[in-house]
């Protein structure tokens, strides 16, 4: 329900919160790789410590939100018992486990005798992390934002708010129990607070929103604060013209099928004409055995997509089991048709002919492109990051799927022995600019 | 003027026009290093061709500008002789001689047996910089632009209109020539589709905006397209207690004096109070010789500033011969007053004690934190960059002085034998996440 929020100057007492925050997560920035590690670990045991607390808080919101009426699906996202609990924790410890992005040099040169420039990756600050439903995500975040030596400001949703509290108040409690500073984390419980943390410029680096595509994009109309993440995942299947037909049918399948919710499913199948009467009706045999509802144009109908497909169709995000089919007249047709109706997700061709995948992967411009593959693969497990806070469409950087990596920045140090800019700028002195190797 | 600038939805003119420029930068993107750097030795030969056109066109503007009035230093800028279009012209080569930021493999990894990941840096699409005066910044924006693979729509400012498009209509004949579509560069020349240009979300992803602070903020609090820039350049310098008295005089009076219009100029002092009375004296004579009025705190009066500063000192961006002075208690009093009100641009530690050095590098959140030397240093040519599309403040990246490294994303890449994710959510297939060796 995001268009009930409005936009709300931060309280008094909210901006005494996110400074606490802010100072917490300086110290934080000066905690060791192995500090930061342990905390997660003491994050972990707290959380096993007050597990029954924090499921018994879980069971309360949700008989809150069934007498409120709440989706099904909602509610199994609410859901966090003994299992899923386990689940998270031990996701927590792989966090641990995963190595340091803090700290790296990525850049040491001379600048001139005596004068050294490093660029190191530093954390980025404080994050503001809004969640719809989902109290493992806060578990999840929480950790990565810790182990990048990031602060953070939470705010779940109203429906999970006990169970939100318990798992912040365990984690807090991990952090008093090491070197960390609990200020570190924060968690906002009034509806108010989401819409003034997106108002904390200068405090808050950078915003996280976990939730629906309306939920995102309204927090990217609203704030100035950089957002990373996504609204839509328009994703694309190409089917070119020399095709292994059972190749592609099983790959569009997967990409379609296997979890048709998620952001990185395809919504659009896009089929080269002259693989179209080969491709398609093995292809709507799957489709339709599988539950797959099918909206084609005239010549997919033609070749047997039951149902019509309107302009709406193209670029639509069904997040279920419905598919657009379209018949294009070659690749360039079908570039088109990505370029224009496309989100810069992910999208994938499948083909035998190495000059048309070439040309794809170098022309769509989306944060994964894929070749003979599933869509489904668009993942920071997946990629091998070992987590994700999310996936960005966004076309700067950290795009696609975000692991700690999209968590850090980074600074220039710079060290001399006096050393003024006069010298240089009349001639006097040169730049040797001399990379120095690496030791 | 940015006041008097109004929120305007893109007319269908600029939007067929913006559209235009993104079909040029896709072509642009296909191109290979050899061919963007002959584009920019077409723009550099053109322009020579066109330099009477460029400099009369100059002469129109400014005698225009004088006319009505135009500030002195903003005439200053405004004039592009042929002496400062010849600089253009060899800057212009120098942009086409830096290594190409494209194409370069970040990562490179096997997921699976037959599945390779790669991520790959590529332009980022479409730029759109708007600029106050300086037309000779109209050449090296575009050469930075097309040398890293971008299409960029212009908008210089209306005082700069005739020289502006004399460069571009120069800049476009000299793309027609080699294999760069022209239509990669574009000119806006009313005022209303600068206002205009920031709403063109999904065909412009990047605003880089180049003039006063007022002129960068606004821009910045009326898009939702990433902007890169800085407002304000708040820097410091901090002289701590061991200190180099005379090392520490002329750092300072480097950083202060050796351009003061300069964002990375210092505007405030922050001095140990136990070092004051050795460091203030013959500071006050040095900046007082050289033309700089002090505004300080009492007890930096009591050893000699003669005015008196006021709150609002704290934070301020003189960007002339002034400085405020503050006498602090120690190390820490000083970060304070940096985490107050700095800009997170550039700060300075002048000391002789290595411990205080780490603790202002490690704790100051700027993009530059400097040991013993001036803070005009932050800056892409003198970091050996090559060439700057201006300084950033944000925390996250690019950030400090960006080069063409700063107009590159990336994208993934996954090539397959069509893989599909089901076999390794159901466990029958693992991931080999195995990093493969550079060839």
């Amino acid at each position: 329900m995001p268009n009930v929020l409005t936009v709300i100057s931060p309280s008094t007492e909210l901006l005494h919160r996110a400074q606490r925050v802010r100072r917490g997560a300086v110290d934080l920035a000066q905690c060791s790789d192995v500090q930061r590690a342990a905390a997660l670990e003491a994050m972990a045991v707290a959380l096993e410590r007050h597990g029954d607390a924090v499921v018994t808080a879980n069971t309360l919101d949700q008989q809150a939100a069934a007498r409120e009426g709440l989706a099904a699906p909602l509610l199994a996202r609410l859901k966090l018992d003994g299992a899923k609990l386990a689940d998270c924790i031990q996701g927590l410890r792989q966090v641990a486990a995963l190595p340091d992005p803090v700290g790296r040099r990525q850049l040491h040169r001379e600048l001139a005798a005596g004068l050294e420039l490093e660029r190191v990756t530093v954390p980025i600050g404080v994050l503001g992390v809004v969640f719809e439903s989902r109290p493992d995500a806060v578990i999840q975040i929480a950790a990565l934002a810790i182990r990048s030596g990031n602060g953070a400001i939470l705010k779940g949703g109203r429906e999970a708010r006990n169970t939100c509290q318990a798992v912040v108040t365990a984690l807090q409690e991990g952090l008093a129990s090491c070197s960390v500073d609990p200020d570190s984390l924060d968690l906002l419980t009034s509806r108010e607070e989401i819409m003034a943390l997106l108002q904390l410029d200068g405090l808050v680096d950078l915003i996280v929103p976990r939730g629906s595509n309306a939920f995102v994009r309204h927090i990217q109309e609203n704030t100035h604060i950089p957002v990373l993440g996504h609204a839509d995942g328009v994703c694309h299947l190409y089917v070119d013209q020399r095709v292994n037909v059972d190749m592609a049918v099983a790959v569009a399948l997967d990409a379609k099928t296997q979890y048709p919710a998620a952001c990185n499913a395809i919504e659009t199948l896009l089929v080269h004409r002259r693989s179209a009467q080969r491709f398609l009706p093995p292809a709507i045999q799957a489709f339709t055995a599988a539950g797959v509802t099918l909206r084609g144009d005239e010549q997919a109908m033609a070749l047997g997509v039951p149902e019509a497909a309107t302009p709406e169709d193209w670029g639509h995000e069904y997040l279920d089991l419905t598919l657009a089919v379209r018949v294009v007249e070659d690749l360039e047709a079908a570039l088109e048709h990505i370029r224009r109706y496309g989100s810069r997700h992910t999208d994938v061709i499948c083909t035998e002919d190495e000059t048309a995948a070439a040309r794809f992967l170098d022309t769509v411009d989306s944060a994964g492109v894929f070749h003979n593959c599933s869509s489904r693969f668009a993942d920071g497990f997946r990629y091998g990051f070992g987590a994700e806070v999310g996936i960005s469409t966004q076309t700067v950087p950290p795009r696609g799927p975000v692991g700690l990596e999209g968590l850090v920045t980074y600074r220039y140090r710079l060290r001399g022995h006096g050393h003024t800019v006069a010298p240089f700028a009349c001639g006097d002195q040169r730049f040797s600019h001399r990379d120095l190797l690496e030791t």
